[in-house]
């Protein structure tokens, strides 16, 4: 077997670790004589490792007592709709910053259930910035504010949580959830799918503040609906339990690394270690301001567009993978993940600088 | 390791040459260098995976070129309420047969977006018998005609499929799927979770004839839209993309079976011997009327309920588990999907006897 550094944006890289743990207990978990994918989600077993979850989420990301925390299916995407479903609390309007793509998603969603102000966007500067959130346009009579904390296309990050003028925070983390430390209490919904931080593609945690739940209107689908669920722990009908498994083993991972405060320290190294790669060079260029440069994703383009094809065949030929740019930016793009190794960061670089020199 | 024999009603048990195959395959797929969880749901490896998981499903069912298959989140029960959203088609009406739990919950979600009527209902003879379908209060305006093939809970199967009186026939399929042959041409819409018959949950296969999809309203989230769907290939967001392999592989293991002829022969011959022991002894007794008994879900009550717990208490000290009945009618439930093998259902009919001699 050979593993090689996978770049990949989502599903991406997990812990070797937990792979290992999971192929081990896959036939058997512990003594129950089955495996994981084949309890009853009602079963002594499995409650066992669903309460196991929540606490350690819970401990990971200091989740006060007043949120609850949902783990539904559908990606972040479906939550695009279910968020307005679920918390205009009869207001019909919500505010909305626009960075990027996913930012864009997340608007255009959002308009089938109510209008959408965009307090902000950086479209102009092709979403290689953020907008100075003091000139944010806020409506006080919106029910949210949204925003996408990490655009994992655009390579943009927010570096601190925006004021959000007394509004309801909510922020789309898919990407960069525990990877860095935030203060939970400043928002009322964060939201992620599990495919890049936490876990194979197939879990959506949604952690919400538990005043803003409870008014959906009946056209939300029941095992939707915050409310239900969170009575339900997310159980109102079979969750995808495997997945739930797979996402505790990756917490467990991160609770020995020492938590989100130690891997945020490996990610920034990590970051550093890339951005001074490209900086240093006049192959590469990412065109991301540098006060919003994302940790996670570290989209680069050639000088020569000529040379991606060869960068890409000799990026793997070094066991190097998954480095395409998405196709609505081009160039390429590094997803440097919690599961990413220093050691990948710095094979990447090598080669970057050798492919440079060579070309 | 000693595995058990697992008679879950879902999550429920895996074949064990699945569960093999992907412990091995788990931290590297083929020459791949990484584990399916980590790959890109748009790489060239899951690509092969996921069209080959649709042509073995278009294999085993026979499905006609004009029926969509999808590859959904959220189980069967979202679908209670996308299924309505989807093919309502600008009709207000929809009809359902009402055969027990399932059948029940699918109605009280429907309602939310159009006038249900019960075209049937076994709700007097508390769910033991199916209503003759030539008594049905069909209404040529609704929508579709909606019943549940299987009732998990009480244990009612269909075995033929209704006339449903020209109006498009619509099927949860959850819990008997694959598990004996039917003409899928005869529906408009075949809906299932994979937790019983088909592998791990966290994936519902939708199957839609084509005609019957594309007038979504605009509420309809659109990684639940059938027509947005089926133009991404089921990839219109980050699929549950290890869920999709496991399945892929349970579809597998059932083509080598011999396909849905073989373990249909099968699945009658466990279903015989388990019905067989109850309707010969004095102390188990079903209550389903035999013209309509599941051949996938087999309750049982006990004479005495006094013997509730020491049946189950012995069960599992003789490597029989998860036998007891769904809260919600009590007594004993086994559930012997495709993948219980026949030694299972004979151990289990064994340990009755020696239990009802012994007590």
């Amino acid at each position: 077997m050979s593993r090689i550094y996978n770049f990949s944006a989502g599903p991406s890289a997990l812990p070797e670790p937990v792979l290992r743990q999971a192929q081990e207990e896959l036939m058997e978990w512990r003594d129950s004589g089955m495996s994981v994918m084949e309890m009853s989600h009602r079963g002594r077993f499995f409650s066992l490792i669903a309460e196991e979850l929540e606490n350690d989420l819970r401990t990971l990301l200091a989740i006060p007592d007043n949120y609850k925390v949902l783990f539904m299916q559908g990606g972040a995407t479906a939550q695009f709709s279910f968020i307005p479903q679920n918390i205009l609390n009869g207001r019909t309007r919500a505010c909305y910053v626009n960075t990027g793509a996913w930012s864009e998603k997340a608007i255009q969603d959002a308009k089938n259930y109510c209008e959408v102000i965009v307090s902000a966007s950086s479209e102009a500067s092709k979403f290689t910035n953020i907008p100075d959130p003091s000139d944010w346009a806020l409506d006080e009579q919106a029910a949210y504010l949204h925003y996408t904390a990490n655009e994992t296309i655009h390579g943009v990050e927010f570096s601190d949580i925006p004021d959000s003028g007394g509004l309801p925070l909510v922020s789309d983390m898919s990407s960069n959830i525990l990877s860095r430390k935030f203060d939970l209490s400043r928002f009322g919904l964060v939201y992620a799918g599990t495919q890049k931080n936490m876990g194979p593609a197939g879990v959506t945690v949604v952690i919400v503040r538990d005043d803003l739940i409870g008014k959906a209107g009946k056209q939300t689908p029941p095992v939707f609906n915050y409310a239900d669920q969170a009575k339900n722990h997310s159980m109102l009908n079979t969750p995808a339990t495997y997945n739930w498994y797979l996402v505790g083993l990756v917490l467990k991972w991160l609770l020995k690394q020492g938590g989100v405060d130690a891997i945020e320290q490996r990610n920034m190294a990590k970051a550093e270690l890339l951005y001074q790669t490209i900086d240093q060079s006049s192959l590469y260029r990412n065109p991301v301001d540098s006060s919003c440069r994302s940790r996670m994703n570290v989209p680069f383009i050639l000088a020569d567009q000529n040379l991606d094809k060869p960068f890409l065949a000799a990026a793997e030929a070094n066991g190097l993978f998954e480095l395409k740019g998405h196709r609505s930016v081009g160039g390429m793009r590094a997803s440097i993940y919690n599961a990413m190794p220093e050691e990948g960061v710095r094979a990447l670089c090598d080669f970057m600088a050798e492919f440079e020199r060579t070309h």
